[in-house]
């Protein structure tokens, strides 16, 4: 039981993990997988312009599954709710014939702040909050390529991979201001997102500029993958996408480094033909959405893929 | 996002239900899945003596789930939210081996009557707000004695087990007093139920009376099974089980019994030896909790039993 703030709404977000599904349990610990879930959640909650209050999880435990995995799972889990002031008020523990996790948590954002992802609006600067591609890099280091785990940045993958940061301060920040219009985490992939906040907000968008984490240089690069696609497909950054308005973006990006030591990164505008267009060797293509969908069957480009 | 009442408390209830652990598609339809998975976690938000507000859904489905099946689901659980005014607020879709639901409920209740579990004190009186075995009746109608649908209360059971309806007025009802001192909702059995209730009050509990429900009677006895099992362990009954103080009890049933037509039935009295006995033939035996655990590995007695 509690009570709400008097001042504020209340928001509620609800995300589910599969085992097999969304993480499997070679690629990370198990201390990883309770972070990583909550995480998730989180960075849903930071896109609203929310505080993270408080969270349930519901848990479906398989027949495999000892008490040292559930401890570490929830060690990891605790930890993130602690550090970001989210109190753990519950839940359901299940049996299941694989690992299911199932997080709710209800955060609270003053009504004037909340950001959709529908407000975007033509001419708006296309934003996000840091470098895209590392988790993808740290997924083929994890997964598919152990051996590029020796690479000078594996670890700064590594670590985007497993342990991603929900960018709660940075959304909090951008939602006080009246020229962010719009505000989604990139969980599935720029390309993916991207694409729709402009349906959700009945324009089109053109990429000018993709900004590609060194990690995923890095190794896209010695394992011979191309490390655009990391930045533009890969999903799981959670970095912020932001709708913002034009004339006032220099001056919130000028804030926006002085308050977080890093830039606010422009990616390109919104314009009023739909789809997702890129800007590629000085002509315009079409931008396709190849970053995960959740109900698709399999996942595209490798079966393995982990969101 | 909403605006939560500034007069009340805010609660937070997160269910699950795994297929083959919590229901199989053969014993009830998708309609009734939907609404049952619904109305497992209302009895929950009924038991605090709280109004549900709104509620999530993280709805894993398999790959062998067709469309009907979700819609139809999704139309049962959709009408028993309508019907106790709790709004749908969202939730996730995801893949997964198996259907997976979990629910999470906002509920809402004045501070000062929201009701805990471990506040019975020694003799109060043992209420239920109706009779018991009914829906694990209908289980073995619906599971285990398919020729046991002719007798007269076959649709009775087979409603208690499919359809069973969330005590939340008389839970509200019950709440508003403080002669009430503490309530939880029979959702694995009253020998499970009151000795959880009496372990978490420091008290024990001796039961004097087993209100068996008429179709729990009928069925049992067609079948070779005790009614009296039916009503102690069967379970998912969903009645509201109550610590009374003894002295408003017989004013307060008979209230009760005005406002809702039905009887609040008298099951025993708390006691301060712990554990919990039942009056069998004029002595006391101790009572085993029979009913569901839900971490063990295999329900008791019965292989296919649900919960």
């Amino acid at each position: 039981m509690w009570q709400p703030s008097r001042s504020h709404r209340s928001i509620i977000k609800t995300d589910a993990l599969i085992e097999g599904v969304h993480f499997t349990r070679d690629a990370m610990s198990a201390a990883e997988v309770g972070y990583r879930a909550l995480a998730a959640n989180l960075s849903d909650v930071a896109a609203k312009g929310a505080r993270p209050v408080l969270m349930t999880i519901a848990f479906g435990i398989s027949p495999e599954t000892d008490e040292v995995w559930i401890r570490d799972f929830y060690r990891g889990m605790a930890a993130l709710a602690e550090s970001t002031g989210t109190a753990i008020a519950g839940g359901d523990l299940v049996r299941a014939p694989v690992i299911t996790i199932s997080i709710t948590i209800i955060g609270e954002v003053r009504s004037t702040n909340c950001k959709l992802r529908s407000g975007a609006r033509v001419g708006d600067v296309i934003a996000v909050t840091g470098p895209l591609g590392a988790s993808r890099a740290g997924l083929a280091v994890a997964l598919e390529h152990r051996d590029a785990s020796a690479l000078p940045q594996a670890s700064r993958a590594l670590a985007a991979f497993r342990t991603p940061t929900p960018r709660l301060r940075e959304g909090r920040w951008l939602a006080a201001s009246s020229n962010v219009h719009a505000m989604m985490d990139l969980s599935d992939g720029l390309s993916t997102d991207l694409a729709r906040m402009a349906r959700l907000s009945r324009c089109g968008a053109v990429v000018e500029n993709v900004p590609i984490d060194p990690a995923a240089v890095e190794i896209a690069a010695a394992i011979g993958d191309d490390p655009i696609d990391y930045a533009l497909n890969g999903g799981e950054d959670y970095e912020l996408l932001a709708a913002i308005d034009a004339r006032a973006f220099p001056y919130l990006a000028k804030r926006f480094a002085a308050r977080f030591g890093k830039p606010l990164l422009r990616v390109g505008r919104f314009v009023s033909d739909e789809g997702v267009r890129i800007v590629d060797g000085g002509s315009e293509r079409i931008l396709e959405s190849r970053g995960w969908d959740h109900l698709r069957r399999s996942p595209p480009g490798d079966a393995n893929r982990l969101a």
